[in-house]
């Protein structure tokens, strides 16, 4: 060994989740959007003035942060932008997270709070989901170095009153309370106009699954103009420039095409709530997702079993070999037309 | 003052330059190439294939990474890339320097070592450059959690000896040393064949100045393979999609065609050294630059007031007010004709 591995930060190496790209696969396995972005943002990169990408982009965002405080009703000095939602949660957890308690999130929730724990060195505790997989409000009252969770939950796609949601903000007024809302357009409550009465409140939202826009990387803040101030004090410390030409021109046009992104929404609902009648139909149980997948257990066959055989046919989901959840499988809703093909699969793999 | 601000990470608010965005403005303020990026780039954009950008990318950027790799014929295991190489190095630092000795930097240099340093809470040490700018390789000598400078150094344009920057690196074998080249393409020659000697070697580069891509956000180490694998463990830990669909796609094409990259450093070259000429002639100083801009101080006329003249006239260059430079403009290099207006406009100014 080297000296100077002596000083190296080793975290435990996370490895990102398989993305496959075959040919006519039903792709399934991370959320994404089965439709397009928006019409505008077509057309904005068909337009766009290649000139431009020589000269660094705006540091401050100002179009992008504008569009999404005209389209929240919220102040632009209300809104912190990054590079996908999970850039913005390593900020907020940089900015905020800096207290000896430990941080406290669920124990079944979105995979990174546990890997941007350990690799800034902050302390953190999780509180166990109840038996049904919901979030038991009262385990977050007591000391700590922060609160952060998923509305609706992730991979549960449970969500929680917004009432709960702002007991656990009422009980923590000194700490920063995350709510990451990645999934909250498809049918949640946001709890967005909270901030206004609470100071110690961020909710995180995304660009990469309601606005179909995973592969631009487009995350955001919104919060008290403190908190949103400090954010961007550590950001402007650490990369100044992180929104490309690209990224800041096409995030404003996603966010401004309210009616595509209403009516792409309400297909994803509309093919979910279908998908769900006919997975109960084929024996799976599931939470009541209001997010844009479902994650179902079946009465016979395991989730692992099933995992494989939809893979040896280019159906791809996502299963997780972890404690409590290993017999379950996270099914991201496509188009209907895929999701009809999912079941008809499913069909005929579990007749008897 | 909340409770909560008690755990905030308090950082010196870096504010962000100017980017001044008027018609018929000459930019030269930001060392932007003058020239529109690779036909293949502007290519590429226009045939954009936008139903990708509803997926995530992939998230090694094993395309981007392999095409850097094959124009500096070394191993993919030897790049990592980024959003910009300030996102680069803010990981290198995360990475690397985590001993309790300083780090050392020179006194005057690019602007965001100590800024990353005081976010991160390294400690660092700076050492003064000589009275002609030059670094002062023995400085670096001594017991130290790491060396990083940029070559030719910012914002002097000063290209120091290949073998002097081994020296550093022999110097240093116990701890990370990074070059900088983000203004090597310039004139410069670059520390890299040297990652195959020393395994504390990493050097840095970016597609912002050379590859006339500032805008797109691209940035690159390349150092020895275990160096790599732990930057990119920490990345994965950061924000494991950082390069979005348009940055990869883009950046490949810039990085191919070697022979415009070529053609446009030698046009920025002639340019740098015909504007050389023209700065001597008008009672200017400076060292001999080999990057995209000249920091030239006048014999009668104080920096600050060419400048404020200067911008006046719709000519936007940099003046920092930091101790020892405050009487130097920064000067980027833009087109032929560009210059020749500076030059122009300064003539006129500068008779008595």
């Amino acid at each position: 060994m080297s000296n100077w591995e002596e000083y190296v930060r080793t975290v435990e190496p996370y490895v990102p989740g398989e993305q496959p790209n075959q040919p006519d696969m039903i792709k399934l396995n991370t959320n994404e959007n089965p439709y397009p972005p928006a019409p505008g943002v077509v057309e904005a990169l068909k337009n766009f003035d290649t000139d431009k990408l020589r000269l660094y982009p705006e540091p401050t965002c100002k179009v992008l942060v504008d569009a999404i405080a005209d389209y929240y009703g919220i102040r632009s000095s209300q809104v912190f932008t990054g590079v996908g939602s999970d850039d913005v949660l390593a900020m907020i957890f940089m900015t905020f997270f800096n207290s000896k308690k430990p941080i406290l999130f669920p124990d079944i929730t979105y995979s990174f709070y546990d890997v941007w724990a350990d690799m800034l060195r902050i302390p953190f505790e999780t509180k166990a989901l109840d038996d049904n997989f919901q979030i038991r409000k009262e385990d977050y009252y007591g000391d700590n170095g922060g609160v952060v969770f998923p509305n609706p939950n992730a991979p549960t796609g449970i969500l929680m009153p917004l009432s709960e949601i702002e007991d656990i903000i009422a009980h923590n007024r000194d700490v920063i309370v995350v709510v990451d809302e990645a999934y909250i357009d498809f049918g949640g409550v946001s709890a967005l106009p909270l901030i206004e009465k609470y100071d110690n409140l961020l909710v995180v939202q995304t660009f990469s699954k309601s606005r179909s826009l995973a592969g631009m990387r487009l995350g955001f803040a919104m919060g008290n103009e403190k908190l949103i101030r400090y954010i961007n004090d550590v950001k402007y410390s650490f990369n100044s420039y992180t929104l490309n030409q690209t990224a800041l021109v096409l995030g404003v046009q996603a966010i401004r095409d309210r009616e595509y992104f209403e009516e792409t929404c309400a297909k994803v609902i509309a093919t979910r709530e279908w998908t769900k009648c006919e997975l109960k139909k084929l024996g799976f149980s599931f939470g009541d997702s209001m997010s844009n997948f479902i994650f179902a257990t079946h009465e016979r066959v395991p989730a692992k079993e099933i995992f494989e055989a939809l893979r040896e046919h280019n159906i791809f989901v996502r299963y997780f070999s972890k404690p409590r959840i290993d017999n379950y499988l996270r099914i991201s809703i496509g188009t209907q037309q895929e999701m009809e093909h999912l079941i008809a699969f499913l069909t005929d793999y579990l007749k008897e």
